[in-house]
């Protein structure tokens, strides 16, 4: 057998090279539209949908199968590009160009594309509500084949925000109260990933971001220090940082530790002395690397001893939110974390089995029944049930769309926010999604927000949903 | 303490509320560009450079200090954007705005920004070349707030590529011959991710992707069968599965587990014959859930004693290397793999600590000596040493970057690519890429490419450049 390098024994490539492939001589250059951003299938579907009139409405439920491990809950987040993507959704005669030179599909079809819209209806959670197993966050009503082609992308928007949101919210609470912010840019997968974690960390929790273009685009606050190259850069530490200074007399944060730390702080403290002299105050100093607890402390001392309580500390370096509680259960005095490359792959839980499937056409339910991948059929309405009118979640409770209230302070937690391709008012703004993130994690059960190990919120399934597969547990 | 969340006994954020946040008011949309893509601090100590004279010439490095695990090499990827991203620096008007809207920066500072272009030179490894712990890939030279400010940009695209093009590379070592494509886009992190999954994967040596956008952009085969959804929109398998032969006559792959696999290989088997009595082939079906070991025996008897011995197998559904190579290994008649999520979020490795590091400035060479993250001095030359001329690789050596060739049968691994600020030459296509990539995992001995605890290359160092950091070991 070969091992696919070309040493051994090989055999040829026996099948893809006739499955559907479109091999081009190499194009000039162009830039796809968003609507490009999917798979082959949805549009090899969707001629084949037309072409045999099967041009019905359906329903598309988007939700999680099973939640990541060490996930009591998802934050919900990534709605907003979700739907203003719909609402844009074109395809370009760039885009048309290309299909008609790959001879994958009839003239009849690219016309259609030409003039594709997305004309459906959309009911969703608000960004930032949290969600459990099975619960659609999304369910998109509109000719099967709109529907259908929407797919790649509004996954893969969901997937990844809801991952990130959760992953910063578990960082948030670990800090205890301290700041957090993002310092995942360069780490992240690609920069799609970095402006969303941006913004995904913000509903989590996270004060700022270190992603300028993330902050111009969103609105958030953007954070920064300075890097070793910098200290590196000049004759000496002492330089280095009073040329900082002088450029940021109010909002320098010294990073102490490219040679020395011990001698970093005592240099900070000169510049410090420096900066009061004029009038001004050093901000903070910033600790990467090595031990953070015990570094920490002697900087603390340090920084007191020199009279200079007001000085904060900012770790970073490797951090997430274990190594963060971590610190902060150890009585580290850091004022400030950030966050990167474990906070920003989603380190632990870098992907869940998000999924969007196909729950009625032509008014009919529907469901698969692939051995672990069984859905439920139709439209659904998630509720969500608390112990009293203001108390914790008690559980959660999903029923079909249409059905009454389950039981007492029940809230839905699925509202049209799009119809006929149109947004529905005025959507939340940034900061009110994250408020809606901090009021809704204040209401999970303390073992749903457990670290490691987290029990998760129980979700009742209405018995009109559960009706054909066999084996499937009935609640 | 409190828990980040609002309830307990809180502290209130201490101290990034004062550190270089800028606040807006929410802005109206723009879309910012490539150059926005950075870390604050880029900027802020761009201004402190400009306004300190400290504007000389700095080489810096990007290299990774470890591997990931299980990884004995890393496949280098993600030049091309690189290179494209350096070229076409600019910041905009609107990006500008920005700027004078924060009130972060002086405007000498914006007014510097405004002019900005990328000035300096790159050497670099050929994309598809084998790497290894601590050799740079990329070398950049140029005055250092050119240098300083591509760098998050630059980590983000190498890191991500070449952890996507040895993810692949992986998966088609374990696949043993047969062809695996990439099925990821829905579940990478993010649109970028997805069409950089799809590239570096053809780097790897997958045969194609479902990712129409990619296909496009970058000239890949694209390669796409049908989901589930499309069986339940019609009113039985057998209905789908005609209307879509129909569509697609010479190119129809059919889903034979939406409902049960069996009966799902026996409707196959029909419109097979159907397809036969018109002229055409059924080209493959898929499984995609189960027991895909079982299951691809099964259908495989079943279509051979049908006397449909062309149609092949096609397997996808939670697939990586390591259950790949598990049914490679049990002789699973599969002909080819459909790869996605845990490729595409390389999810047992979604992270390298891929850094860019100054080496000189202003001729001088630098380093920092932070714990772990000690770096050598100067710009460099990685030199791949054969055992024969055209023997596998017996190990690297790096030295400084004017030194003379350290030892007999050893190649330069670094080029210039890039001259003041422009490409030199022609890059390579995907495809030459792609095939230097097979030809360099072709000379690394086989337990550098083992997929579960593989040595690595042993990489030399150079005396010269093993100067000053106590504690360095000398090879």
């Amino acid at each position: 057998m070969g091992d696919g390098y070309g040493r051994g024994k090989r055999r040829p490539y026996v099948v893809f090279a006739s499955l559907r492939i479109a091999k081009l001589p190499l194009m000039s250059r162009f830039d796809p539209s968003d609507a490009l951003y999917v798979d082959l299938y949805q549009l090899t579907m969707a001629q084949a949908y037309l072409r045999s009139g099967q041009t019905a409405e359906a329903t598309f439920s988007l939700f999680v199968r099973n939640l990541p491990p060490d996930r009591g809950f998802l934050l919900f987040a990534g709605l907003e590009d979700v739907l203003g993507y719909l609402a844009d959704l074109r395809f370009t005669s760039q885009d048309l160009d290309y299909f008609r030179r790959t001879g994958q599909f009839g003239d009849d079809f690219i016309k259609y594309l030409a003039g594709f819209r997305f004309t459906g209806s959309v009911r969703a959670m608000d960004e930032g509500t949290a969600f459990f197993a099975n619960e659609p966050v999304i369910e998109v009503t509109a000719p099967v084949i709109e529907g259908q082609i929407v797919e790649t992308f509004l996954i893969n928007q969901v997937n990844m925000a809801s991952l990130f949101a959760t992953k910063a919210a578990r960082v948030v609470k670990a800090a205890g109260g301290a700041g957090v912010a993002d310092f995942a840019a360069r780490r992240t997968h690609g920069t799609d990933a970095g402006n969303k974690f941006a913004r995904s960390s913000y509903i989590g929790g996270f004060i700022g971001t270190s992603n300028v273009g993330a902050g111009a685009r969103y609105g958030i606050p953007t954070i920064g220090t300075m890097a070793h190259s910098f200290v590196t850069s000049f004759d000496s530490e002492l330089a280095a940082f009073r040329a900082y200074a002088d450029a940021f007399p109010d909002s320098t944060t010294l990073l102490v530790d490219t040679y020395d730390t011990v001698k970093g702080v005592e240099v900070a403290i000169a510049v410090a002395r420096d900066l009061e002299s004029r009038g001004n105050r050093l901000v903070g100093i910033r600790l990467d690397s090595g031990d953070l607890a015990s570094l920490s402390r002697t900087a603390r001392e340090m920084l007191d001893g020199a009279s200079l309580g007001y000085v904060q500390i900012v770790a970073s370096g490797g951090l997430d939110e274990f190594s963060v509680e971590a610190l902060v259960k150890g009585g580290a005095p850091i004022g400030a974390y950030g966050v990167g490359t474990l906070a920003g792959v989603s380190a632990d839980a870098p992907w869940s089995d998000a999924a969007y499937k196909q729950v009625t056409y032509d008014g009919r339910p529907v469901a698969k029944f692939s051995p672990g991948k069984a859905t439920f059929p139709g439209p659904k309405q998630v509720w969500r049930c608390f112990d009293e009118g203001d108390g914790p979640v008690a559980h959660d409770h999903l029923t079909s769309a249409n059905a009454d209230s389950p039981e007492l302070n029940a809230t839905t937690l699925l509202h049209e926010v799009m119809r006929a391709g149109a947004v529905i008012g005025q959507l939340p703004s940034l900061d009110q999604v994250r408020d809606r993130s901090r009021l809704e994690l204040g209401r999970l059960p303390e073992s749903v927000l457990e670290l490691a190990g987290p029990t998760s919120v129980r979700v009742r399934v209405s018995g009109e949903l559960d009706t054909s597969s066999p084996g499937r547990e009935r609640i």
